[in-house]
Order: C-alpha cells, then structure tokens, then sequence
C-alpha cells in the first residue's frame, strides 16, 4: 500500500465534502475522504484517495477489545455486555458510564488510580456541568477511554502481566491489540505504524482501504483468524446492545446505532474519523470516512449523515431527521438563519479494488 | 474577478498550509490561501489562488470604522483612541471592553439595549468563568462585535438616521460602510456580496486579492478617496496604540500588534480569516489569509505567524515565541507530548498581479 501523503496531491488525496455556505457565497469547505469495503478488502465505493494513510484513533476502540474477549476474561470476569460495550465507546463521563467502569475495576480489583488515561470534564455537557458545580475535579473515570482502559486492565490481569506498564507497545496487551487490529484490516503487524493516542495508549494508522476493510471484517467474523470469531460477535453485539455505552445521551454514534438498519455499528475517532460497519445477506461491510482537516463536528456529522444515506442504512427521513437534530442551519448569536452546512458527497467505483 | 469556488479545483483554490503530524504520521492537514498585496492593488506573493472568493467577516471591523470617522462622529462625541480601537476589534469581553463600549453609548446617549449584536460569554476565560460564577447571563456588552454596533450607533446618531434599524442593508450607516469598504478594496459597491455575519450586521465576501489591497489601503491613506483619508490614519494608529481593544489579554491580535515591526495591524475573523496591514518605505501593504476548512484556531494562528515571519515583521526569535505562546507542541491528557503542528507555508510571486 502507498504511504500516499496528502501534501501537494491535496486535489487528489482529499476532496470536498462538505461545504459551509453562508448567505449565497461558500464561505469554507472540508475536503476529505469515504471509502466503503467488503469484508474480503475489496474496494466498492471511493470520495478521495482510498491510499491517504491517517490514525483510526478511537474507531480502533471495537478492534482494541478483541483480544481480552478472545483471552476468556469477560467469562472468568462475567463482564456484562453493557460493560463491554464501555470498553468499545468513547463515553460520555454520565454517571452510568462512570458506574460501568468503576464495576469493571471492581470485578478486577483494581481502583481508578490504575487508569492512565489522565483526565478531562465530561463530554456530556450536563454532568460536565454538574461535575463543576459541585467543585469536584474531572477524574480518570470521566475520560472518555476509561472503559477501554479498564478493558487493557482486566487484560493485563488475566495474562498475568503487570498492571503498571499495560501502555507500554512492548507490552503483552498491546502487542496482543496491534496484532488483532493488523489482522482485521489485513495487514502485516510489523507495518502498522502507530502513535500516542490522547488517552496515552498506542493508536494505529492505516490506509484508508484498510481502514474501511477493518470495519468490514468486525462485521464478518468468519473471515477472520479462529481465535478472533466468538469474541468479534460479542463485541459487535454488545455495541449493538449497548448503543448509550459506545457515545452517549444525545450523540451521534448512539443516534446512528439506534436508527440505523443493516445491524449498523458506528465509532468516531479524534481528528475527523468515523468507521463504520454493516451487514447485510451475510456479507460484511466497512466504511471509513476522514474529514482532512481533522477538525469540526459540523462536517464529520454532516459527511456521515450523508455518507450512511447514500448507501441506504439511513433513509431519507431519518438522515433528515439526524442532520436537522445534528448538524441544523447555521445560526446566528440572535438565532437569525445565516448559513448551512451541505454534504458534497460523492462516492464512486474505486479505478482499483483490493485494499 | 472570477467568482471562482474551490469544490472540484480544491488543489489549485486552497494549497495545504498547515500540517498535523502525530508521530511519525501526518494525521490532518489544513488547506488556505494567502495572498499579499500592495496598495495599487498588485498582487506580490501568494499561496494559493488570490481569485478565492471569501468573507473578510470580524476583519472588516478597521473598514467599518472609516464612515463613523468620516463623519466627524469622533471629534463630536470625544471618542478617544481606545473606544476607536474597541469599534475596531473582535474583544473578549472583559471589564475594561466593556468599560469603553459602555462609554461610547454613554457619549450618545443609548443603553446596552441598543445593542443588536445579541449575547455570547466572554472570549476571554477568566472573565467567561466569573462571569458565570456570578450567576449574570452575558449579555450584548460581552459579544464580541460590541464595540463595532456601537460604533454604528454613534454613526447613526451623527447621521440623525434611526438607531432602531442599523442592522438593515439599505440604513445609511450600512450604505456608507459597504462604499468604504468597496473603496478599500478596490471594487464597484455593487458588486460587493453580503450575508449576514454572526452579529447581525452585514458582512462582506472579496476575492482574497482585494481583501489584502483593502488591508494594503488602509496602511496608506493617500491611496484612498480624500473622504477617507483623515479617518483611515485615525482608525489605524487607534489600533496600533491600543492592540489591547482589539483583541485582548492573551490574544494573537493583539500580541502580533505589540510584537511586530512596520507598524503592523492584525485582525482575525470567524471562519479562519486573517488581515495584516503594514508599511514600508512610505508604501502599504496588506495580507489576507485563509483556511479553507474555516475552523481550528490552530492552524490559522500557525499559519499567521509563518506568514509574518516569512515577511520579515516578525524575527525568527518572535515567531518561535510566539508560536510557543499561542501553539505549541501538541500533547494528550496525560501531558505527553504526542504530536506538532507544521506550517508549510510556500508564498510564491503570482502568475498575475493585478488585484
């Protein structure tokens, strides 16, 4: 796979998708890329370079969780499946999520001093709001990884491995994570490259075929390695389950697992990513979508909205519905209707087809 | 001018300017034009296409200002140097903003009431926060723009026109602001096209190529109809004296006005705009700079300082200061330094020159 790099192929790597219009002028576009694969790595539908590299940071989250369900902690542990699916999101901090980490810590005997995530207020804004009023500090709890932290943790417990050093690559959990990620998006572990994520954990880069394939192949556990089957169909079914544990009250990724058809999972990730995944006549599918510029609500969402759309997991009244509760016209500080927001979409037959 | 539109021409319209790396991994990149300017309106350098056409938005303000000075407004009501500058300027609400709109209504006999430009918590945080913890709800004084209304009220006023309706395209106060800007930029008023901008007020869109002959213009008054000559002088040497009314503690405006050389001027607007005026040898110049995407404070304020340092109004040593003040490293929750922000700034003299 080229290690293609958007600089100077701008035109080409990302292109426009969504742009900000205000009055009758655009006023700003985010160019970026959709890429929709098959749980075989073929290449269906293409917005921009499927080649452009980038970091899935928390849409590998559904990835990270295999191997401890792989390893038999969540029997020996009896992880719930709203549990597992904490593990999977990037919560909100509401007090059901920061329950659903404090059991999981419990039923290990760990406490929340054993997170290294550090520490950040609440996404949800409410109990972000509260939380301040009460004079109370953000804790390791309410960062958004907590649950995939304590997963790493209960992990690190049943191999037998320290506690203190689980973020560490070399690290029994983190070859174990890398090994399963490199293994559904069908590339070899030794060439992923990887980073730290905001949480402090490892975060993996891929193209975005692989990416898309990845998603595909969560969707399809019969394609994967043996040991991956059973714990790919739990994870996917917690998620499915648990759609409040992956976000949130009032998220997207709640919102579009809860409306969405095809048995749609779907899992943002900092700086702009969305992975998405679908089934449908018992084949799996994958979608991985990067806004270029890594940055804004307003066009991840939109682009998603429209991306899920288009390919008929949404349909035309509930992308309406979501974008108006999502994304909306753009107001004005006296609510005066100013600008909007419209998704330039659009997917075609990629010229090459194996990811 | 062509009303040329980025969307399929993303390549030639926005070139990459800011880069996001993350590792050893280029995670997002943010697309822009720059474009540089003299006071004929020849184009010197640019990055990107001077042909893009956007909205100057908040960076309009040093233009706006001009009628009300024109107008004999200020020496009418004794406005001092600080409240021109506070008309000029997006400020971030804090006592002593609010302390020189507060007198300018004062000198024309309105309330805060008066005010159109609708309410958003302080820009600057400290303030923002005691605010809250006061339990008062922002209110017009705090918005932003307040100096800019109330700098059209005391148009207004002087006008004897209604103070109740300068909002309204066709209000003599918004008639005689859109010539002055026409003017600046070097373009017939009505070809000039507006939208309402996120006070309320009309707001401007130029090719980019006129927006950095307007900033040119207002650094050499002689260029300029004889009306706006004495009130141009005015307006800038009000900002120059009082960077701190134009933005505020801690803020790149006003840091850029207190650090930099050729008596530089600096304005931001919202959606990823930039304005620089400056002069040399008796000469003004002027620099709009855009990011495409329209958001992420970041990478217009890595673009802007590469951008003056590449000009020489910046030292090497202020840019690198500035750029540790205002951008940094960029780190997780945990601290960690984990990734860095790259300008790839690349002014190039342009195939054509005539703005």
């Amino acid at each position: 796979m080229a290690d293609a790099r958007p600089v100077g192929g701008m035109g080409e790597m990302y292109r426009p998708l969504v742009e900000i219009w205000r009055g009758d002028t655009l006023e700003s576009v985010h160019a970026g890329a959709v890429v929709v694969a098959d749980d075989t790595g073929t290449l269906l539908l293409t917005h921009g370079d499927p080649r452009v590299v980038t970091y899935l940071r928390s849409a590998a989250k559904p990835a990270q969780v295999l191997p401890l369900l792989a390893s038999g902690a969540a029997e020996r542990f009896g992880f719930t499946d709203a549990e597992i699916a904490v593990m999977t999101g990037s919560h909100g901090g509401e007090p059901f999520h920061v329950a659903a980490v404090r059991s999981i810590l419990g039923r290990i005997g760990l406490g929340p001093e054993a997170l290294l995530c550090g520490a950040h207020p609440p996404y949800h804004k409410p109990t972000a709001k509260a939380l301040r009023e009460s004079g109370e500090a953000p804790g390791a709890l309410h960062n958004n990884c907590s649950g995939k932290h304590a997963g790493m943790l209960a992990l690190a417990t049943t191999l037998g491995a320290p506690t203190a050093t689980y973020l560490e690559e070399r690290h029994p959990v983190q070859t174990r994570i890398r090994d399963a990620v490199a293994a559904l998006a069908g590339v070899r572990p030794e060439t992923l490259r990887t980073a730290t994520d905001g949480c402090s954990a490892p975060t993996f880069a891929l193209p975005m075929a692989a990416a898309a394939s990845l998603y595909a192949r969560l969707m399809a556990p019969e394609a994967l390695p043996r040991d991956l089957r059973p714990a790919t169909a739990r994870a996917i079914a917690a998620m499915r389950a648990h759609p409040e544990m992956v976000a949130g009250t009032g998220r997207l990724c709640t919102a579009f697992m809860q409306s969405g058809s095809s048995g749609l999972v779907a899992k943002i990730g900092a700086e702009g990513f969305y992975g998405f995944g679908y089934a449908r006549d018992g084949r799996g599918y994958g979608v991985a979508l990067k806004i270029g510029d890594g940055e804004g609500e307003r066009s991840r969402t939109a682009a998603a909205i429209a991306t899920l759309a288009s390919l008929g997991i949404l349909s035309e009244a509930q992308a309406a519905a979501l974008f108006d509760a999502h994304v909306g016209p753009i107001r004005n500080h006296r609510g005066l209707l100013v600008g909007r927001v419209v998704p330039v979409l659009d997917l075609r037959t990629p010229t090459w087809s194996r990811a």
